[in-house]
């Protein structure tokens, strides 16, 4: 098993091919299409609504008092830096200028920056900060890379007799996809179409120099991001450099002691190893390989990883238990979704048997040797049908990954997740990565209608809920739901919540499990 | 009288002028030379003192927690910029770092930096700064200048399972004089060359491309705190350049209107000018060009604006009443001294004769006709004498100015001056700017004992209280008075409160009134 273990010769190789991956970004600059002001409406999502008071037309020259501020739209979400120029206007400024710049996902999160911090992550995400400027006119390019739509300028102190002046926003955005969207595949509905569009600008936004999860937070590449991401990439911007130097990243940062692939490493300012494994996310690195080589992606390389993809699942066959379904390791993070007390056996299994099918899919593409790899899949999908499949699964988690991972196939897998999903009783999804992972069993299971439903009634919603790009956490029932103890700390442009535009431009990828 | 109002050729060669004595800074890097914390202590300066807590062999992997915090002292007042070397200790970095960097001039600013603002100037001059930091390791170096002794880090937030650490801290300090003070003269007593030192240290922080008044607060070219400056200038550092560049700055700014020379101006991002005008600034005009040409400066220069020196007088004469004596000119700023209330007539009233008599001194000196200004002088002062000292004048302000002026003069003038200096009723200087000018005029009376005494009570009873520079504001008994509401708004290090050494180094000098 140790053999499959990257040596340093093999993690330097993929450093080495990472770097010469790094492509320089695609700059554009932006300038605010409006003046807003939130307001508060219990109708709105978190509470908040964005109204336009006033044209772009009126910013240069806009005087700014202490104390004073304006919000303003960037006109879609994006990226970047935020350039001010800023003079003053009344007396010669006898003081330094005290400025407060924000930039916001949502409306809530700038309409409620002042609100004491109730979460557990680290409130440095948050897009806040203060600056003092002590000449002016000046032009201020904030050094921050940020993220979001509205810019929030507030003057903390200007000085005595006279005020801040705002002469010219601008925003200088960056992504390695294009600034401009692909255009929707013909025959969409206009929904599906800005379901389509919304995507795509998610996407966009999370590609940077890797497969960002989020270019808010935590602005990392993650393992379980990057496999949807690049199903999304594969129908849309094509970057299987992006996708390639991600993967070299992490394949970098295998874990020493066990070849565990890493759910996620750092960039910067030298790549680095995070501490973080999750146990699904390893066994995702079969379909992501399997993936890349279908987009193109370089046969070498993936030949390479092919041996790493495989240890993973060696890895998990090792968590059998007596009865041949697996137990969820002790001292591993078995993530499948965003859902406290959520019973991750039935899915882990799940995914472990999707995860041998990819790898079988993949051997078989490049002509390796699986062994008797095929008959252990039969094991696992007669163990976990034995164990799971006999009684209704308790959550949609379960009933997913049974089906993606073929534990139930045809008409029972059919009507087995029909009936989950039709259950007011069964646990729902926590958030949009596993909601995709529903959406796919239901293509898998042939109900593209349903699926379709499902889409536009998940994604739809936060359509309508005013989401210009597609959200980390999304639960209709629960606005200010966060996993991390304050809802201004999700991720408004979350990667993971990018795949309805593979299910509506490439469905019949869509019908095969990886 | 227009004719002397600078042409708009004359300030364009002025600006130019300026521009060309427009040196580099001598930089230099130092290290921090103790830990300390701030204790409060009712016996104390303001109520705090700083305990010394630790070596400074101790901040190389110092590792600070959300909310911990680390006071350093730079080993003495310096003005630059801070630099930091940062790292982690614990789990990978999972977000940014927020960083909040304060430099203080003194311990109470340090110790209650969290208390509410209740000033009237812009507390955007708080050098109290947040910084969020996206990579760790990392090297950052803060780009605003700061002034202080105590520098205080605090780590606002860091992340889930790690901390801080702060590698290195390192202060990059500039100045247009040099790092080491000139040695104090031989014959000083132990305190007097303390009190030398410490003047000398104010006056290297406040040489920077202009003289400015504080490092901290305003950062800028004022006329008054020019010309004391220049005296302690003459007798250490002797850098003409600079005395030259900051005069052809303000003369280029003098007000169109009337020829009004300016109280002040700015210098970035482009020289220009600020609103204002102090009457009693303005005629210390004559005395700067005499002592700039004292030493040295430029005769071409000075006899260029020896006409707008003369011009300030002009204006001055104008205020005066029918009984030949000035009435303080509405509209305009007269400022004598921070002290409210103080009757400022019989004191502009000296600051005139003593205009006049260096004018007087100046033309002569270059060979200039100076008129029937010598007859102008005799009868203002006999006006003065008339109506301000036959009888005891109110404040040390009125005597010490009627003595420079020579209103008062030989015996009468040593009565007068040691009765007022005697009296407690008194009204007492607010500050060190007209404590300055009455030791001058002690000085001129021939009590140097007297005059000497004084400093080492004033200027000592500072550096009893712990100042390693000259502050703007000193009461002893009043530690947290403040012109501007707020005693951390005070500037600590003010190029007013440096004249001691002149006295020290120079007292035969001090024997002369302009």
């Amino acid at each position: 098993m140790s053999s499959a273990i990257p040596t340093p010769a093999q993690r330097t190789a993929w450093l080495q091919r990472a770097a010469a991956l790094d492509r320089p970004l695609r700059a554009q600059v932006f300038a605010p299409t409006a003046l807003v002001q939130p307001v508060e409406d219990a109708s709105a999502w978190q509470g908040w609504r964005m109204q336009r008071c006033g044209d772009p037309g009126e910013l240069p020259g806009l005087r700014l008092a202490s104390g004073e501020a304006v919000h303003l739209d960037l006109g879609e979400h994006r990226v970047g830096q935020i350039e001010l120029e800023l003079a003053s206007a009344g007396k010669p400024p006898d003081s330094p200028l005290r400025l407060r710049l924000r930039l916001s996902e949502l409306p809530g999160e700038a309409a409620e920056a002042d609100q004491p911090y109730t979460g557990v992550l680290s409130h440095a995400w948050y897009q806040d900060e203060v600056v003092t400027i002590d000449e002016l006119p000046c032009t201020l390019r904030f050094p921050r890379r940020l993220a979001g739509r509205w810019l929030s300028l507030v003057v903390v102190a200007a000085g005595v007799g006279w005020d801040a002046v705002v002469r010219a926003v601008r925003f200088h955005a960056v992504t390695s996809a294009t600034h401009q969207l692909p255009p929707p595949p013909t025959g969409l509905t206009p929904p599906q179409a800005e379901i389509d569009r919304v995507c795509l600008r998610t996407l966009r936004d999370c590609m940077q120099t890797v497969f960002e999860d989020g270019p808010k937070r935590d602005r990392r590449l993650w393992t379980g991001d990057l496999r949807l991401q690049l199903l999304a990439n594969g129908v849309s911007f094509k970057s299987t450099a992006l996708a390639e130097r991600s993967l070299c990243l992490l394949a970098a940062f295998t874990r020493a002691s066990d070849g565990a692939f890493p759910a996620c490493c750092f960039e910067r300012p030298e790549p680095h190893a995070a501490a973080d494994i999750i146990a699904d996310y390893c066994l995702a690195l079969p379909a992501i390989l399997r993936e890349l080589l279908r987009q193109g992606g370089d046969r070498e390389l993936v030949r390479g990883l092919a041996p790493l993809a495989r240890h993973q699942i060696a890895l998990a066959l090792a968590w059998l238990g007596d009865d041949g379904v697996v137990v969820p390791p002790a001292g591993w993070w078995t993530f499948i979704d965003w859902k406290e007390g959520l019973d991750r056996q039935a899915p882990l299994h799940g995914v472990l048997c999707w995860a041998l099918d990819a790898w079988l899919g993949l051997a078989s593409t490049l002509g390796l040797d699986a062994g008797d790899d095929a008959a252990t899949l039969a094991r696992l999908r007669t163990a976990g049908h034995t164990a799971f499949c006999r009684t209704q699964p308790p959550s949609w988690a379960a009933a997913a990954w049974l089906v993606l991972g073929g534990v139930v196939t045809g008409a029972e897998a059919r009507r087995l997740l029909l009936a989950v999903l039709d259950d007011p009783a069964s646990v729902r999804p926590g958030g949009p990565y596993l909601m995709h992972h529903a959406v796919h069993a239901l293509y898998l299971v042939g109900e593209r209608d349903r699926a379709m439903t499902l889409i536009e009634a998940y994604w739809g919603g936060m359509v309508e809920r005013g989401a210009d790009v597609f959200w980390e956490i999304y639960d209709p029932d629960e606005p200010r739901r966060s996993p991390y103890g304050d809802f201004r700390m999700n991720s408004a442009c979350h990667a993971w919540s990018c795949t309805p535009s593979w299910f509506l431009r490439d469905p019949a990828a869509a019908s095969r499990a990886s």
